[in-house]
Parts: C-alpha cells; structure tokens; sequence
C-alpha cells in the first residue's frame, strides 16, 4: 500500500458512501438504524444476497471499480431472472488493512457508473475491518407485480428453453488464465476477460419476460446446471443441442479450433444470461421482446418429460460432461 | 477439525438451511434465485444489514448457536429501533476450511432457535469459502405502517432521554476479559459475558414505541457514542445524569468498587438497548408501554439546545470521556 490509509469508519461512509445513497430517499442518508422505503402499490419485493471474495470470486488485485460493479451486477443478474425490477441494494464489507484510500475511491465510482446505468441507488450498509481477504455481501431488492414474478420451478415438458446472448466467454476465459486455449488465442484475451469481469445482467429483459417466461434462472453456476435447477424443482428434464448454443464471435473460433471445448462453455459459469422456458406457442411473442429489448435470445432445446439434462451434437448422439459446474466447497 | 466434513454447498443448503426456510412461503425453499414476499398492504419496509467477522465481532471458538443468535439479534435490534417488525432475512457465510459439520449443524440450530423465539424466518442467502477467518452477513427486512417508522434525526430540544434494560455490562464483559476488573469479581463473569455474547433486541417495545417516541437509535457503539448520532441528525445537544444509568445487579457492585467504570458503561458498545427520546408530556404514555411490553425503561436525561452530549455527575459537574465508543478502522 502507498495511498493514503482509510479514514475512521464514520468518515469512511460519509466520504465514500453517503454520495451513493445521496438521490435515493429510501437510504436516509445513511444516517439511520436501517433503510426505509414504501413498495409500489400491490408489488411484491424480491430479495437477494450474494457475496463475494478475494482469492475465490475476484483477484485481490483486480481494479476495484470492476469489483464493485461486477458485485452489484450479479444481483441484479438474480432480480432479472425473477423478472423484477431493482429497487435498492445494501452493501457490507469487510475491509483488509492494506486496503487505502484510493481503492476505495475507485471502488465507489464504479458503483455510482453502474448505479446510474441501472437505475438503482445505495440504501444501507455496513463496514467492518477484516484480518483476511475483502468480503464483499451485497444484498439487492427488487420489485414485481403481484404474483408476476417467474419462477424456477415452473417449467413444462414441451416448453422451448432460450438463453439470452452469448454463452461460454467467462468461462473460456478462465480456461484460458488456465493456459488450456493455448497461446495463439491470446487475441481473444480481451474479450473473454472482460465477459468475465464485468457481466451484463439482462434487467430488461427479465422483467419484460414476465407473463411469457414460463421459468427462468440466471446463468452463474453453469449452463448444465442451472437448467438442472430449473429441471429439478420443475421435476422435469431438458435436450439442448450442442449445436445451437450461441457463441460469441471470439468463442466460436477457440471452439471450431477445439471442439472439446464446448464442455467448458455447458459447465463454465458467470455467463450472467437469462435461461428461460416458454411455450412454443410464445415464440413469436419471444422474439418480439428480444427485439424490443434489443438482446439476442436463442432456442437452444425443450424441456423433456423425465429428470435428465441431455445435450446432443448434430448427430442427436449425446455429450457426456464431466464436471457440472463450479460448486464452491 | 475432527468431525466429518462439510458436504457441498447445494447440500449444505439443502441439509442446514432449507429447514431454516421451511415454514417461509417468502423463501421458496431457497430454490430460486431470490426471495419473494408480498408487503402488508400500507406497510413500508425497512431493511438493515451487519456483517460479523471472527476475530472482530467474535472469537473463532465460541460456541457456533451463540455466534448465530447474535448475528441475528442485533439485525433486531435495528428494526427495533425503528418500530419496525421483522419479516424476514437473509444470511451471507464465507466459510474457512476448518469448519465442519458439526459447527454447521450448531450455527444452524442457533437460528432455529431464535427464529421460533422471534417469529422470523430465513429467505434466502448464499454460502462461499473463503482462505479468512469466518465472515458473516445477515440482512433482516422488516415492516412499518407508512409514516410510522421511528427515526434517529427527529428528536426535539426538551424531549426526554430513555433507555431500556440496562447498560454496561456488554462492556464490562470486555473489561473483565481485559482483566480490567481484577480478580474480585470473577462472580460477575458470567452475568457480564452473557450479555456481550447474547445481546437481547427490544422487539417488542420498538414497535410499541412508534407515534410515543420523536427519535430512537439501539445501543450498538456506546450509549454516548450513538446518543451522539441522535444529537448529530437531530441537531441538538443532550445532557445525560450518569447516576441515573440503569445498570445491572453486577454493573452496580463493579462500578460501586470502581467508580471510573462509568465511563466504560457510558462508552462501551454491545448493549443492544434502545435509546429513545419523548416529550415529557408522554412519560405516563411510556411508562404504560414500559410495563405492557414488560421491559423496563428509565429516564436518563434530557435533549438539549446546541449540539454537545454532555454526562453530568450528582452534582452536576461534566464528566470528561476520553473514548467516544468502538471504531473498527
């Protein structure tokens, strides 16, 4: 460290954190015991909390306005897939001593840069000093119509399965800090990298699914996984074919170049895409809102009846995957 | 670590966390990707969240039940504070390495406890590893009918102070850890630490004291410190009588041997009582609450013109406090 050291803990939230809060009624300044603030009439709020860490989620040395955006995006990632809007969030940290003045500083502009693209606002937090790697607890609430939002549990044999975007980046970027896409890919670094660090919550998508979606989740665990969470509180199963799965451009060439690699991109996470069920009668219907939301969105599959999630190549034979996704312990 | 292991983080959940949930229509079994709940018609929703760090706000080897109660009461003790009524929460673990089941299946039942005796119930969350100490983040939302809420900026000059319970002896509990005390009051040990490691949230009374008292802040910084963040927002001064603080049984024998102990009671955190203002036309009003929420409640002092927290002895000479309550940084 060679910056400035942090200021005391009460300094720390009126230099840095009050400015977040300062257009957002619901924080009151900060100053009060917690955050307060009225739900549209006849919404349901959602509520979500996701925590992160230095060392497992994000490198210690990351530049921090990505960090905190990365953070606040992933929540919003979660509202989306219920199809709420977000309202406010709530943010608790436990700082390491080396932590200065001017990562703080880079930390809050990038929150208030992604508040301002998203529309939400600072309500309430809480520091606390740390003898081990910065935690970072983000707690996001969010809105939706009364008995709108979607769900994961909902799916039905028949429904077509989408996914927004492009799937597979983040994950072939971790491959290849990995060293596995080998060095003549090295000029898609940059764009994996920055899929990696800093993903693109579908916030207006979500909600504009909601009455069409028959269920959703978010990509974060993995593409095989998460339709296995769909598939397995909806107590069916899925089909997705290999082929069909949308590829950035980047993505497409390391994979035509390594075929195997498709693997990665079914069980790499962090893709932040909305997977979504709808009834092949709405297709028309999904295609229209993906227009006027201006995201891609891709069949890639059916949801089947049964439990398995079964991915296919061109020949319908199926692809075995060795590892479901990333699981954290 | 001796017993067995912790199992994988959707088993972790599934085993210890989901039976947390069971009775909450508002977590969807943790199964989605966020918490939904439909607000009380009117109600506004008040939100708070503190995060607890091992070797900070706990030590590594207390027991796990205790560790979790706490985090959870003094989320409470929050909305307490602000008249409002717990709804629901959500909890954010970074977990070390060494944990195992047996920690897990403690923590857990710390919270089944509590949210029996407090009639919450967990709504979602999300668990990671971690190469640091345990972390620990707990959000708690609650409702207030519209307008209601009790606020800390809103305390008037000439308003009555209260606290309720007693006070010190979270502090005092630290003192004697300290070996502050001296050996003669071993006895007081365990009444002391009790307190520090239990903190008991006043969530009866916070609710009952909404349109009665004009500001309200719990006791998390020191009596001082936090009537001080009352007088701050509110822009007043207060003066406090210190011979006025009710204190325990064992907080008057310690004190009473040695009297410069007042100043870690009106300095020390941890109390988790609640700091309230009141005309003094509503003293018979917050007395009957006193008695119908069966929590005592004592005056201790008076809002003043100005901007000063003054503490005066019995003969009304200032006392002068060097330390104005914990900072983490």
């Amino acid at each position: 460290v060679t910056g400035p050291p942090l200021p005391g803990e009460f300094e720390l939230i009126a230099r840095y954190f009050a400015p977040l809060a300062a257009e957002n009624p619901d924080a009151l300044g900060l100053r009060d015991d917690a955050a307060l603030f009225k739900p549209a009439p006849g919404a349901e709020m959602v509520a979500t909390v996701d925590m992160l860490v230095a060392g497992v989620h994000f490198l210690a040395d990351d530049p921090p306005d990505l960090i905190a955006r990365k953070l606040l995006r992933v929540n919003l990632s979660d509202l989306a897939a219920m199809g709420a809007t977000p309202r406010c969030y709530l943010l608790a940290m436990a700082v390491p001593k080396d932590i200065d003045a001017a990562w703080m500083e880079s930390f809050a502009a990038g929150l208030a840069e992604d508040q301002a693209a998203y529309g939400v606002c600072l309500a309430g937090g809480d520091t606390t000093a740390t003898s081990g790697p910065m935690t970072l607890s983000l707690t996001a609430l969010g809105e939706v119509p009364a008995g709108e939002a979607i769900r994961r549990s909902t799916a039905g044999a028949g429904d077509d399965i989408y996914v927004s975007g492009t799937v597979g980046d983040a994950a072939l970027a971790v491959a290849q800090m990995q060293g596995a896409l080998g060095p003549q890919d090295a000029d898609t670094h940059g764009q994996f990298l920055d899929r990696y660090r800093l993903p693109r919550p579908r916030v207006a998508l979500g909600p504009a699914l909601r009455g069409v979606a028959t269920a959703a989740i978010d990509l974060s665990d993995g593409l095989v996984a998460d339709l296995g969470h769909i598939c397995e509180t909806s107590a069916v199963g899925a089909e997705i074919r290999a082929a069909h799965l949308p590829l950035s451009p980047a993505g497409r060439k390391v994979v035509a170049a390594k075929p195997d690699l498709v693997r990665t991109v079914l069980a790499g996470g962090d893709d932040y895409e909305l997977l979504f069920t709808a009834d092949p009668a709405a297709a028309d219907n999904v295609a229209a809102i993906a227009v006027r939301c201006d995201v891609p969105v891709t069949r890639i599959g059916r949801i089947t009846a049964g439990s398995r999630v079964r991915v296919v190549d061109d020949e319908s034979r199926e692809i075995d995957l060795e590892s479901p996704g990333y699981r954290h312990f």
